[in-house]
């Protein structure tokens, strides 16, 4: 067969793991083949990606090639780009203290802070501006091109894409929904005494905005596995204190691992299963992270400290050498099976973030919401979701509403806005002197990356 | 691979046309299996359909077998039924004198008189009952069955099937979209120099009301075929009139062809394709049938006479001994494989009429309307349309609202509603006297059909 | 008590009819005083109202005293404007010509034309662009000014405000309500047997837009009129053949007065009472106007002919000298008494056109539509209407629909959308190609009025 | 002029409060005469309101008569019957521990506990069930009589009744707003230095649900009050801890006063004025309640103690002999205004609680909320609300949904459903095990008021 020519974008080309991933996954597939333009603020890691490039195509199992270059200029990156592929860091990660040591200071726990939550939403304010100005480069150099954002604040970076430029064909992904499929496929292997089943198998139903995303139905080969997985959480002991296990992957730095506890919680209190890392879900609601560290830890998870984030970050990066010897091997994410789709190599459906058009229309039209599409020839289409149990319907549209009042005041530069938006976070019920407090210290600490704004 | 068995429960069993065909699809399904309990308040033509069932599924090109037997009691038939497909004619033929000789009386043509206009209104008043009540026995003895309507008026009938039993799990088909697909394959076929492509790889998006749907996009392999389309109907008397051609047809009692033309300028006034045959679009807009069958014919299209539905009814059928040597062939329909995809055999991507969950957020949440939906094991989910033309929208909108009025006349044997309904349709332009006596003439004659209705 | 001082600026200040009403009303306002600047394209009526002025304030019985100029700029007269009036005329009087004749020759009477149907519709055409420059102007010169517009069609004209210059406060004022409660008021003289009341004293329900209003409830002095409404109607001959009367109005030139059958109708046949004078109603439906002017005189209805309405123009004015000893009366319109309250004189309740803001929630959200709203100082509190019979919503929301289509066509100079709209219009059921030579011819008449367009 | 007759019931007609203020209004009232019917459960009360209402209306001031009896079965009040007034206590006094001191042990501080938080939850889980009741009684015995709610949780009795009977013309009434009007006129008198003018002089735009009322402007006499209002409030000090205020309330127990620093810290934050009282609006939001009573204090508000209501229950009341020489003085409230308005007495504008028919379109439709309103003749026409701003918005409707939620655990007697109500509530952070412990004795000890719940 013929394969089909493309060339990729890639803003944040300097990423060690997202464009690493991409270009492994691209070497992979035996459709595919063309260029690809790294384009970073940061050059250097952009040129080590080029040379690792290099490696990868080279690699006997790579089917595919294309060319990689790190490009200074974005509009060059993005002129007669296809695809455009989005990994920032919303400022450099100094910026991470405000988002989460700060909060914590005040007494408010963030696990991740990047999503929801104070440190999700000043996060957003750095972000926002960033991410209209992507757009409308992207309107301008590459209008018809495909936007893949993998950026948190997931929701409101996707939102400021296509309030930059409207005719945006932008969607964002994320793979926590994976990880509740791999969950379930482990229990089916235990239910049915069968062999653990590929995650595709798990066929679920999705609904809410990303990162506090919900399955309001989950089946595997015709089997409706809720009955199930409720008789399951009703086994004595099973919401037993899991502080030990905390403890264990504390002693090992295993920060993105749980239990699962929060989202199987969720499902008790609420019919619908939490679909995103506990750590992501617990910041949603102000039940889990209240009573701290301890608190969290009852529910086996912990949070991923600003510490170790800073030192990841300085941490020694594989040389570009570490490649040429290293298998190429498929990342697990799925943008490159999106792009094939997209150019007609047949169709994908997976969930994805995109403007509700009616696929989820118990939240806002126009919001950006999470939920199945169908990937098809140039052409993304939404799957109506099932509605939302009520009451989870309610907590995500008072997040809905708080990522909208969050929008609003980045767009408008609007420090009093973005103060309501914080206080009506269900994670902020400080006194609202001592909230100013906390988030005038913020916005000081985020002066360099808020410019044009005038803070208090 | 291991058979699946189901039973199916066909409600007017002694269809000719679509209890056949769907027996046909089932002899040449590989994968199904097990049994048909026809029902029909005429109980010599479902036996006689039992008879040919002997013949189809003893073919040697049949695959699979299922147990046909006629029955009496509705409740017989649908005890344990997975299936329940609907394919009724509200009353005797007879009937059909109200709908469309009395309308016509009064200067009101309609070329098939099933759908809309007055003749769709006064048929649904007849209709919307029975299917209340089908939908409650559905409820009492089957509630877990899927239910495939193929009855016109298609989306009052699928609407009574929903406000009859709301958890039923009902959904009308109709091939009209197809015919679209084809005739786009006759225009790839000529525009790329190509051998015609299967129905199947013309990708349409579709939105709107059962016969009055529209295409507000077409693809062949990736090619938007809108351009190119707008250039064809753009050629020199690429619109001229086509009477000779409908003259033609009336001659040879070819009722249901004709070039296209309504579809086609629906496209060029409103910018989406009309997607279903010209006889049917051109009921729901008052400017086709202005002028009569003269008018009408100027656009290559003839009325179905009613003296010709009578006479087809007492026409000789075959007899059953013809089925014994005709080989089996598909129909062309897609209700069996909407049952293996509901089986959880495949998935299965296409039109179909359901309540509107926010796949079409233009019109009224409820309202039944037809979009792509995706057929999976247990489930339909409905995609996301791509939104009509704002001026499209309009003429669907007003459609739905009298079907909307015309529903709640019926539920409520309302003379005034069902009146001020017939009003609304945009085929109703008398003097209000007029359309008075007009109507008081078609319940009068409908009578039999109108239990319950205090008649003026 | 202190009088109020205001300025008016005046848009088409050299009307005859709503500039003098205007001056004698104010000239009766016990708390009202200021001065008043005419602007007009047309200078010398403009001056001449100023003549008039110096006669009315100048009369024993006026009260109150404006001063009263002729500005030749719109700023000017705009600068330091609490208050601004407008009633214009969209083009010279031949425009008219397409609004009536043209339409006529293809078979639609308008018995108006200047609010629905083809008419109303070219004639927004013409209109829009001039009120978004006003709407700018105001924006610009006095963008707290409250503004009153009389101009048809009323419904487009006040959008065309709002889309001009989203802050503007603005609203559309008709008198044809009041005529509804006079010929109420006459029913209760004869059912009561008591002295006709007055007008206010007839209370009722309104929603709808312009000309297209229904009163869904109408008390006096807490009688609820509707179920003796319905006795009357139900008399035999109620609703015999009005021809004579309308022969007779027709020999006398009577072009305004009918018997009221039309809105009597409605109400019969949708449950609610059309609230505006019979020529407008019929003009929003396509029964009455079918048959002609025979058919609408049925109904004691006489369309305002082309020709009379230009000779109109063309008749001689009343000398400035005849105001120095005509009495200065009330006219009967509002304006002054909404002035008043809106200076903080007193709350007046009464009918208004502005965006619905959840008055008349059957229809869409900033639509401008026709309730009772509460004017008070600087404030006009819209409320909430009593919703409409579900079959007369259906009539008046496929007219918002064409209003949509036509201000969007408007806006963008949009030839096809605008045809797109006329085609949707209840009144065109030609076939569409004479529909589309009908609205060509329209369009080149008014090429003058269309600047900008592109015209085919 | 005539005296007006009517019948009203009184449903908790031995109540102190509401019914004595009732019967002075009436008795005060120039134009009203008839008769009230006391039903109460508790028939020694009502009977001793019955001795009590011959001293009233005996009492020389008195222009009004009204026979005043106790009846034992509600039919034989409300037949009848043009009013129902309605005040209860949902359950007896005891219950107030679970509103009150249950939370209180789980660290939920509500200073009044009665309207939302988990106190006002409960409550409405035993008073909806009643207020069905009441509303079918209502429905069966006397369907055209105007119903008067006092009851709190305001939203929910007038909810419940709406529910019980669909056709109800049902309305809560509030005195917070009045309190509100009240404090800037005592603001205006200082700014203006003039007296203090009287409540109704103050004329504000309402938004909100009942005790989460907002101003979203104030006049008075055409002066804008709120740009004073943020002048005010920007004033050093303006906000300084008001520990001591509260600590001289407590030792005075002047339970209901409080400096409105709540009310304006909302100004402050959202940009419209809280219009209640601040213990009321403090318990909508979780930022005053952190830290406890000692946090609450700082703001100078104190929490009304369950010991104090139970307390003040067991009082002795005043001896019915106390009411022959006590002059009859209007009592504030505006129950008998609402009722002359509604037989035709004259217009009142004034806010209500009623279910959302567009006057607030932030919120759901048939969500009863509190706006203005018009009373009329047998009518009350809600007034379209100014928006509140968005991040107001995003609080209220919060609180919206968690009494939907509420209302139907209600209705279904749903465990559950209740629970996630409860989590749901912005009070509510606590870990969901230990929210499920308190939420598990709230029911138990509520059991007698909870009939038909399957409790846990």
């Amino acid at each position: 067969m013929d394969k089909v020519r493309i060339k990729i974008a890639y803003i944040g080309g300097g990423s060690r793991y997202w464009a690493r991933d991409l270009m492994a996954d691209l070497a992979l597939s035996p459709r595919l083949e063309g260029s690809i333009d790294l384009y970073d603020i940061d050059s250097a890691p952009a040129e080590k990606n080029v040379s690792i490039s290099r490696h990868v195509f080279g690699r006997p199992e790579a089917v595919a090639h294309f060319t990689v270059r790190a490009v200074r200029r974005l509009p060059e990156a993005l002129k007669g780009a296809d695809f455009v592929v989005i990994s920032t860091e919303p400022g450099p990660i100094s910026m991470r203290y405000a988002d989460l040591v700060i909060a914590e200071k005040y007494g408010i726990l963030q696990p991740v802070g990047d999503s929801t939550g104070p440190g999700g939403i000043i996060r957003a304010l750095r972000a926002i501006p960033e991410y209209i100005g992507f757009a409308q480069a992207i309107g301008e150099h590459c209008p018809k091109a495909w936007v893949i954002n993998y950026t948190n604040p997931m929701t409101l970076c996707t939102a400021a894409l296509h309030a930059g430029f409207p005719g945006i064909k932008a969607f964002g992904c994320c793979h926590e929904v994976f990880h509740t499929q791999h969950r379930l496929a482990a229990l089916v292997a235990k239910w049915f005494r069968t062999p653990r089943p590929a995650r595709m198998e798990i066929k679920l139903d999705i609904a809410g905005v990303n990162h506090f995303t919900w399955a309001t139905a989950a089946f595997w080969r015709g089997h409706d596995l809720f009955p199930r997985l409720r008789e399951e959480i009703s086994r004595p002991k099973f919401f037993a204190d899991a502080t030990r296990t905390a403890k264990d992957h504390l002693a090992h730095e295993r920060w993105f691992t749980s239990p699962g506890l929060v989202a199987f919680d969720l499902f008790r209190r609420f019919g619908a299963l939490g679909a995103a890392g506990d750590r992501h879900l617990a910041e949603f609601v102000p039940w889990y992270l209240e009573g701290g560290v301890t608190g969290l830890m009852r529910w086996g998870v912990i949070p991923t400290p600003y510490s170790w984030r800073k030192k990841r970050r300085s941490l020694k990066d594989h040389p570009v050498e570490h490649y040429r010897s290293r298998p190429v091997q498929p990342s697990g994410e799925e943008g490159v099976a999106q792009i094939e789709a997209l150019m007609g190599l047949g169709n994908l459906d997976t969930n994805v973030n995109v403007p509700n058009l009616g696929q989820l229309s118990q939240l806002p039209s126009g919001h950006v919401v999470e939920t199945y599409a169908q990937f098809r020839r140039d052409s993304l289409v939404p799957m109506v979701a099932h509605p939302l149990p009520k009451s989870a319907a309610t907590l995500v549209k008072r997040i809905a509403d708080v990522q909208t009042l969050t929008l609003d005041a980045a767009l408008n530069r609007d420090v009093h806005g973005a103060f309501s938006a914080m206080l009506a976070d269900p994670l902020v019920h400080l006194q609202t002197d001592q909230a100013w407090t906390m988030f005038k210290a913020m916005l000081r600490h985020c002066r360099p990356c808020l410019p044009g704004w005038k803070l208090p």
